[in-house]
């Protein structure tokens, strides 16, 4: 894990954390307030405005209080029985639009493929960065799923390290492929479109299901049809595609469930390795339904109340 | 992970999630309200009175909404290109006191004591059954951190499986225990102990210790001195020992950090297999300080934006 000292907090501060997320009044997303963020790195601005000023379509930022410092090496080294290194990495945020009261879920496809094409273009300029070795691209929204601002936003984080659960999820990809000479998700996504039972949605280039071992009560996969191991390498009409799906995806989810709080992650190959034939990239999205994660940090170990097939039921019939 | 069909939801239930934790007018865990609950199935009654009847100081019954059930067995089975098998087992809760406002922190050690001889108890018995792997001992305090119910509790779930992080703990245990014939954990506390940065309190046969890759700001791990693989296997004065301690950490937690929601985990050795040089048993406390859970879920990467020094620091100087 990551001790990031920028973000140390004296115990008083935590209080903040439970209280609301920040509205519209002081939002530091918001056009005409671009002073308030440190200077951009990215933006589309169909005028050609002048940077850090209003006039944006979208804008990326370096977040304001990093997880990970972008400056310096990595500086591996021994504590006693301990191993330690520098939280060398780089935080930055995808304002995705400068209105602050759309979502996701209200935005138009145009404005969602360009959230995508955004994280592509970050993800194509930091893994230049030989530092780098994996970046994760998610979105939380809503205050129980993480956001402490209300703006439409989702972030990058770019690491020297490839996190547990996706080396744990490529090992096994990998265990798979060297059985089988077959992508476990290739497999995965022909079986479920044979049974039909756990599919949510279609889409030309996507396939959104609720997997078998769901973790979650309503955890959706949306999956590229055609196999790929990097989302920076997805094609243009594929990101249209997901654009769209994304849409009526979250469409259904906010009636089904009453806009619930979400997580929405993309799984991605790390830069320093060769997955070419072993991996999928794909998203994950779980809607943050339930409070009972109590003993689940402790052991890995997940409850959950609603069957893969009946959450794919809910969200089929979905009037939306 | 568990599809718990028993739990099963329709999408509107979950709305209930979401809302506060039930308050004393209808608790279920009240005494004179035992016909509430499933029947007993241990209890502490000074006076010998009978059972399913109020005269207790403790009472063990099945969770009236079990996320896994005790009759049948496992039938393993294939589908597809899934492992599927029945969740069979035991989810028992202890309601720990008859008092409704008290809470770990204000019991006295003698009801703390009651609790941990109830956890031991229930453990020697499930262990019995062959079917059983592992038993996860938590509590779950404040509706942020999964309680349901605001009447102390704490739940007991016996698995046929051993979940994935207890898994790894061991694996990584026994690596360092095949390098070095020692005991990692008993290390760690060695160099903790000389270190002193990172204690936070000692007790008589018990440490209180902020562990150095702490995944959660002023995570807490309580560790026995003495090398031991089972909780059920401790000696009376060590579990004395725990209560005196488990008692003044949560004041001081509750002073520091305002009496935040947490999370409390015995980790023990699975029933399954030979640990005794390899594991030692401990309690994790996880205070739940912070929202900023979306990506962690994803990735099994943590951004803890408080050193375990400041977190060791702040609760050893807190006033109780």
């Amino acid at each position: 894990m990551i001790i990031s000292t920028d973000r140390r907090k004296r115990p008083s501060d935590f209080r903040l954390e439970r209280a609301e997320v920040v509205r519209d009044d002081y939002c530091p997303f918001c056009a005409g307030r671009e002073e308030l963020t440190p200077p951009e790195v990215f933006a589309y601005r169909p005028n050609g405005a002048a940077a850090n000023a209003p006039g944006w379509d979208l804008r990326v930022v370096p977040n304001k209080f990093p997880a990970l410092q972008v400056e310096g090496g990595l500086d591996r080294e021994g504590e006693g029985m301990f191993d330690r290194m520098n939280g060398i990495g780089a935080h930055e945020v995808v304002i995705e639009t400068p209105d602050h009261h759309k979502t996701l879920a209200t935005m138009t496809e145009t404005e969602i493929g360009r959230v995508l094409s955004a994280f592509r273009e970050r993800v194509r300029d930091l893994k230049q960065d030989r530092r780098f070795r994996y970046i994760v691209l998610f979105k939380n929204h809503g205050g129980p799923a993480g956001a402490t601002l209300e703006h439409p936003h989702s972030q990058l984080i770019a690491l020297p390290i490839v996190p547990d659960f996706v080396r744990e999820e490529i090992d096994g990809a990998r265990r798979h492929f060297s059985d089988k000479e077959r992508c476990v998700f290739c497999d995965l996504l022909r079986q479920e479109l044979a049974a039909r039972r756990r599919i949510i949605l279609e889409e030309t280039e996507m396939v959104a299901l609720a997997p078998y071992a769901a973790r979650f009560p309503f955890e959706t996969w949306i999956m590229p049809r055609r196999h790929e191991c990097r989302f920076e390498d997805a094609a243009p009409h594929e990101y249209d595609s997901l654009a769209r799906l994304l849409k009526a995806l979250l469409g259904r989810v906010n009636r089904a469930l009453e806009s619930p709080p979400y997580n929405l992650i993309i799984h991605t190959s790390p830069f320093s390795e060769e997955t070419t034939d072993v991996y999928h990239w794909h998203v994950e999205l779980m809607p943050r339904l339930t409070n009972v994660a109590g003993f689940e940090w402790g052991t890995g170990f997940y409850i959950n109340p609603t069957s893969p097939e009946e959450a794919a039921k809910v969200l089929r019939e979905a009037k939306v």
